[in-house]
């Protein structure tokens, strides 16, 4: 029995947000001071080290798991699947429904529930839960997924990754340019089918890290000081992740048993451009390898960081020939990899 | 290999609150009209039907992950393994820490991170992550420790249910008088020794059930409509419940292969004293018998409904011999059971 992706969706929010539309913001040091540089050249040096162009934001009536249902019903036509046979609904978030203008995360039922009722699924034994693990929580609920099928608990699962970063974003922090909302979701089945899952990592570093992405005050000290946003110490995690995302995919490949020259492409969460450049060269060099061209997919120039949701959708995209001159074909062997909040690492080695 | 509960811990917050306290709320209908009866009638019909004479509050200055890391380190203690071997933090709760006088939930890092860096876990390998399910929360956490365990993934995990439900009460709304806060936490390992899990059941309804707990307005008309608490419809809940939890708990039942004349204990998430004896009596009518006298062990008198954290909070009282007239001893058979929102139900048939 192997353990496949037999079906995957995206949702693409239709507000699409320019770096220019950030002009007008205030934006603060994390003391509240003033910067030394206008809004442009903030742009500019922005977009050297994140490569983000562009990002989208959920229209003003849709919650997050209103996207997850629009990329679960593809994901389940792709595969062909009746949905009343999934076991498991898993959904991959990290704050929940948060309607525009408010500032509360709305949990109860879970956003899986929500996706269930929105598939109209009537099965009982269909058992949808969430899961928080920062933005490596779709590749997490993956390996759930994996649990539950060798445990011999389930044979099909929805495993979904969405969130609306949009709504914790404090608009004097320049961080907030990075975020980004999204959805994708995936069906993953056992299956006679050669190929799947062939390894996994999963690690959370908590000791040092665990306030490396938090719930924090705004930057501007005129803010209410009982609401908080996402906050983030990037030079922080970027050296985190240079020291141990690299070790952890190549200990994954390891498991694999596969050869680093039969790795065709690398979809990794996409925060920072320069980040994922830098993780991708050091894996390499782990092997003495220059990095091949083209192994790591990009989606952040037009999408910026939608958090659980960006590995989701960039598989979704490049099995779809959406992302240009990319594609994946079967037979191919991909590195799924993901850091983010806890601080948490994983990877997968899955063969399509 | 048998999977079981090598130790347990619980934190009981230290405010007690009674009925008392809520007599100068000014209780309204969910229309925003006023009862036609006194708070001190409302407080009596509450003893009477939900059987909750005192719940525990948090501190002030305390978070739900606060009261976990308590609670866990109990349970570490009482298992005797060393936190460094544990493959996983699994955190069962709905509204992550919410701070006293705020309305924001924090949930980044995940409240299982919190727990590990509180623990000073250093082993990356342990991974730490959330799970949203309703009340039934820590039960799901324990068949996902028995999945993984079963996968081969794991073989020592922490699972916690913790809640701080005083955070999200409306002060209007009589149902507010039911929620309370705690923190229950268990070690469940892979062993040789005899008993264990022998079978569990989950299920999550939402096609007509979704919204039967959900996160709605203040029934006062005065209050701001972005602020937003936890509702619930009691009645549709206890129908619900009637009907299909003792099913479940059969259908569990059946799957262990145990006589119902062995179960020793049933071990019921605590909402409503009268809904849960109208539940046991129903699943001894199912067999054709009498409830027997003790069977259904209850905390909810003095520590009210705190959500995720009730069934393991029970079974820690319980064998410490906390619990007046209860024991469990090597051997005997129990079934967790519980319900809540999604609407999810989930039972487990447990050998001491």
């Amino acid at each position: 029995m192997n353990i496949k992706i037999t079906g995957s969706g995206s949702y693409i929010p239709t507000k699409k947000v320019t770096n220019s539309d950030f002009a007008q913001h205030d934006f603060l040091n994390e003391d509240g001071t003033a910067f030394n540089m206008t809004n442009d050249i903030i742009a500019e040096k922005f977009v050297e080290i994140t490569g983000i162009i562009e990002r989208r934001y959920a229209a003003d009536d849709m919650v997050n798991s209103d996207m997850a249902v629009i990329a679960s019903k593809k994901a389940i036509e792709k595969s062909g699947i009746d949905p009343e046979t999934l076991d498991y609904i898993i959904f991959a978030h990290n704050y929940g429904d948060i309607q525009i203008n408010t500032i509360q995360s709305d949990t109860v039922p879970s956003l899986a529930t929500r996706v269930k009722y929105g598939l109209q699924i009537k099965n009982p034994k269909c058992v949808a839960y969430d899961v928080l693990f920062g933005c490596p929580g779709w590749i997490e609920a993956v390996i759930q997924a994996q649990a539950f099928i060798k445990a011999g608990m389930a044979k099909k699962c929805l495993v979904i990754g969405s969130e609306t970063l949009s709504r914790v974003v404090d608009r004097h922090d320049r961080d907030s340019m990075i975020y980004s909302d999204g959805a994708g979701a995936t069906i993953i089945e056992a299956t006679d089918d050669e190929g799947g899952i062939l390894a996994h990592e999963s690690a959370t570093f908590s000791f040092d890290e665990s306030k490396f992405l938090y719930f924090g005050n705004s930057f501007s000290k005129e803010e209410d000081p009982n609401i908080r946003y996402i906050k983030m110490y990037g030079r922080k995690i970027y050296e985190f992740a240079l020291s141990n995302v690299p070790k952890a995919m190549a200990s994954c490949l390891e498991k694999s048993g596969i050869a680093i020259t039969d790795v065709k492409k690398i979809l990794i969460h996409q925060a920072n451009e320069k980040m994922d450049e830098a993780i991708i060269n050091r894996f390499y060099k782990l092997y003495k390898m220059e990095t091949p061209e083209g192994i790591m997919p990009m989606s952040i120039h037009k999408l910026g960081n939608s958090s659980v949701a960006t590995v989701p959708t960039l598989y979704d995209l490049i099995v779809n020939g959406e992302l240009e001159g990319q594609n994946l074909n079967k037979g191919d062997v991909i590195i799924f990899a993901s850091v983010g909040a806890g601080m948490n690492i994983n990877a997968i080695v899955y063969k399509m």
